[in-house]
């Protein structure tokens, strides 16, 4: 299998990730939030019947037969939400075999379909998810309501059920004081702003989620272009920053960067804090042409191998210091192999 | 010329350098504190004589012609005290060929002879400043009271009129709270603890001044060998607490200190201090095996020539950015040839 997070993907100097996902529903089934054991595993049961006749093979992940570090793995990896790890109804999870594609059943809606890829590639994510969703549309009796479209638990996904996100890094926007009138600006065009983790979550690394906050009265391929078109202009902007940020104060920017990248390659202790923020000032360092050893690319699935429940899955230790010492050895190998 | 800094000195884990200076005076002049400018001059041409005939060569550094500047960069590299370097009255130093003896006149006391090595060499300094004092002794008349020995301008120095004095680095004393016993312990043996820059200054980077309290009533051999062994005895107690710190919190200790190390390897801008405490860290690294691809002596080394006057001095710039940038520059490079 090949984690869609070690995947070279375009305009990775500043989008760590693209991801679309839709929300749909089951005619004749209550929504998740009123339903029963018994309704829930009948929704599993005629969700994975549609895909098990399909010519894109999807593995089936085993939820309550996972360790609480096994879910938060996937979370981290983002093919699960946090709210689904810990769900008490029966759910199940489904990962197509290049890992691009998750499905959540029974998460907030009886089907989340979601579509990811490294870097800036809304067309990619949008095909492949079209694909998936129009073949189970053949197969499920989707609920749809003819004036509004497609019917979910949360009335802000009525319509399209679909949010996309990028996942970006805006150091130079963020140091040069400009993100509240850049996140203004882009908020006046319907894009919601969000830290690392999701909704109420404070941006660490500089990273922010931009999405959209509407998917009533628009088609999906119009919320895809509209979005890509202001996501580009940020990117620009931000390009546009650090180039500004160098000049002015080149320097003490290197000065940053260079402690960053020395203590990454160093540190024998390593919190996830600490490790996400100095990774930004890395690759900031990469776009500008400072950090030549390690792309951007990597870096990102460093951050990703590196976080806690990672640690925790596949070291199988739960001390917190100790989880910052094989973390420090993660990073420092990865940084010392280049 | 072979400055005393960038020499191998003994045990340089521990002790940075040895110095002893002794204090004297000539008869039928008033101490500098009550001299007239004449009289300065007469006490210059004295010394100046005797030194000339001395089979051991001495330089006479042209204090008045210098630069701030290049007076303080004699101070940074030992050879003249702080004082003396802002001194009004007519004043002249001699720096022996090999630099390990300079002499200042007219500072507090007519004649200061010092003598300096790097690490522990209190029998090399002692042979060589006995030399170089007996010699003028042969050619000088000093002031001499039969029963309290040698006369000089402050009280304290009465007697032998010398001092003794070790810069060591004591980080594992220090970072396990054993300092104020320890000072205390080897205070009743009459050793004074200082910073870095003498009296009243404050530790930087765990370095300490520790040198003899008084000097009436004992010979000189005696000093020097009495302080030796309570010096050799808080080397043995800093290296038993670096062994013991490393067992206890090895980890820790490690990240510690290759943080400092890839800090110094890759700043781009560095302040004094910073510098300073950082190198303190990585020669425990040294000490303890950790760091190896450079010696205690070299960063010893390091230290005096990306001092600030030193850096004033040598790039001809004064401004504070510049030469943290200068002094990062410096270091980086010296870390990174080996």
């Amino acid at each position: 299998m090949a984690k869609w997070y070690i995947d070279d993907g375009s305009q990775s100097d500043v989008v760590l990730s693209t991801r679309i996902r839709l929300a749909r529903n089951l005619k004749g089934f209550p929504f998740p939030n009123k339903m029963n054991a018994d309704d829930a595993k009948r929704v599993i049961d005629t969700v994975e019947a549609a895909l098990e006749e399909m010519n894109y093979t999807f593995t089936k992940i085993d939820l309550p037969a996972m360790t609480e570090e096994q879910r938060r793995k996937l979370v981290e990896e983002r093919y699960i939400s946090p709210a689904f790890a810990s769900s008490k109804l029966p759910c199940a999870a489904y990962i197509s075999e290049d890992e691009n594609v998750s499905i959540m059943v029974n998460e907030e809606d009886h089907i989340r379909i979601q579509c990811i890829y490294a870097g800036f590639e809304d067309k990619k994510a949008y095909d492949l998810i079209e694909k998936v969703d129009g073949y189970l549309a053949e197969r499920l009796d989707y609920a749809v309501h003819e004036k509004y479209g497609y019917l979910t638990s949360c009335l802000t996904n009525v319509g399209t059920g679909m949010r996309l996100s990028y996942m970006v890094r805006l150091p130079a926007i963020a140091m040069s004081g400009a993100s509240e009138s850049v996140f203004a600006t882009i908020g006046k065009l319907g894009v919601t702003v969000r830290g690392m983790y999701g909704e109420g979550s404070k941006s660490t690394g500089h990273i922010f989620q931009l999405s959209n906050q509407t998917t009533l009265g628009r088609r999906e391929s119009e919320i895809v272009s509209e979005l890509g078109e202001i996501i580009n202009n940020v990117i620009s902007k931000e390009r546009e920053l650090r180039e500004a940020l160098f000049e002015k104060n080149g320097t003490a920017l290197e000065d940053r960067i260079m402690r960053s990248w020395a203590i990454l390659s160093n540190a024998r202790i390593l919190q996830s804090q600490e490790m996400i923020q100095r990774i930004s000032d890395v690759s900031l360092g990469i776009s500008l042409g400072i950090i030549k050893n390690i792309d951007s690319k990597d870096i990102n699935a460093i951050m990703i191998t590196a976080s806690p429940a990672h640690i925790i899955a596949n070291y199988e230790t739960n001390e917190a210091v100790e989880r910052d010492v094989i973390r420090a050895r993660i990073v420092r190998e990865a940084f010392q192999r280049r």
